[in-house]
């Protein structure tokens, strides 16, 4: 099932999305439970989707994958193990909302990523456990200034900045559909009306897999529904600037596209 | 005027306290705007005093004061300029809650900061008017487990912990009876029934003061009402061990106190 969230003329609201992304059917409530339709139907080209999910932290497991290591950090994996980073909810946009560059952030770079949406309230899961905590899957745009990234020597700042964060297009509950062993993640780049697939990883080249990632992070962090985890970009990651348009595409989700504008 | 919240037998609620931090008067609402008493007063002593805010994130401007610069990294303050951490919303704890250390979180020390709590929406704030955004101020613990910090190069997972950002006692909304430019901070730390204050410095020891944070960090970052902005430790820092009580003190706000407990 897909759940996301869309503006209406009559508001706001959680919805059910089929298959064909055609549709939208509200829902009463948020996505964590079974859904309560309230009878209203959209199709998706009437309104506007918005990001599927409100977190109150997004969690992000850094250096994920040996090849970005390598190209950002020029640095082997071993040297420089997974480590753990904060995107704030202020830096969360959905689909086809602007990335907004502000003068000061400088090299900002696009990161495609796996995003996992928590369903229940938890801490201290076991990694062979995690689907039981887990309401469904997105995608995450991890966008990073590299230059401040490398200056501030944290990342919140960097990674942190409003609008730093597109998230959709929606929230996809079916995980026994996906080999997330094996799961496709590209990214394509459109500069000067010229698009270029910029990703082309694949998450078999995640050091940490999702059950992992999912365990070393509740031993520190309560996680609450709505809360995502964003499972590390892999390599291919490129600069965007202003008139730019991004999209991440992940088969079995779908694609996120945000175009780039200065702030 | 000071705000605080409380659990109450009829539930939480914010609550006006008095001077002598002795009665609660509840309100309706949210301390962001004036109060609207409901009727119902408690003594202090009969409820328990929660985080005076659930903020939607912490921003934290590390190394704010040269002398902890020195003391924790062995380095110069004008090599290691001041940077922004995020600590999440659930590493929040009122004052008297235990502080929870995970046997993986070694070197656990407190660091006693003055907090500043935003009252509006705002971005882009210039530092000549950061007192038109701040709602008041409150004090923060800013919990770190040293090992961690280095060990894992980012400090989300150091600082963010769960427990690991006591806040209150209350805000204080009264900006104008302090001078921020020469505000005692003090920490005490109570181990095996022997109290030594380790921390005893002063806001003039700060690199950059609050209306200078306050733009830098509303370049990047919308901050919310309830968010909390802490600005920094000054030195004296040192190790807590389960057992341990620690309190930190600013004068014209009052004292944070927390025990010290293993996860």
């Amino acid at each position: 099932m897909r759940f996301g969230r869309i503006a209406t003329p009559e508001g706001m609201t959680f919805a059910v999305i089929d298959e064909a992304g055609e549709v939208a059917k509200a829902i009463a409530g948020t996505p964590y439970t079974d859904p309560e339709y309230t009878g209203k139907e959209y199709k998706l080209e009437d309104v506007r989707l918005l990001a599927p999910t409100l977190p109150s932290k997004i969690v992000a497991v850094g250096r994920n994958y040996a090849d970005h290591v390598a190209e950002v950090f020029k640095e082997s994996a071993e040297h420089l193990p997974p480590t753990i980073f904060i995107k704030p909810p202020t830096a969360v946009v959905g689909p086809g909302a602007p990335i907004r560059i502000p003068d000061f952030a400088t090299g900002v770079e696009f990161e495609g990523e796996l995003a996992v949406v928590i369903g229940v309230p938890c801490k201290n899961v076991k990694a062979k456990d995690w689907k039981s905590v887990v309401r469904g899957v997105t995608i995450i745009n991890d966008v990073s200034s590299r230059d401040l990234q490398f200056s501030d020597g944290q990342w919140a700042r960097a990674k942190g900045i409003d609008t730093f964060a597109p998230l959709g297009p929606w929230i996809e509950t079916d995980l026994d559909k996906f080999d997330f062993s094996d799961l496709p993640i590209k990214a394509h780049l459109t500069h000067d009306g010229k698009t270029e697939t910029k990703q082309d990883s694949n998450s078999k080249q995640m050091i940490m897999n999702i059950g992992e990632m999912i365990e070393w992070v509740t031993q520190s962090f309560t996680l609450l529904p709505g809360d995502v985890m964003a499972t590390g970009s892999p390599a291919g990651t490129a600069e965007m600037v202003p008139g730019d348009f991004i999209e991440v595409e992940i088969p079995g989700i779908g694609s996120l596209g945000n175009p780039v504008a200065r702030a």
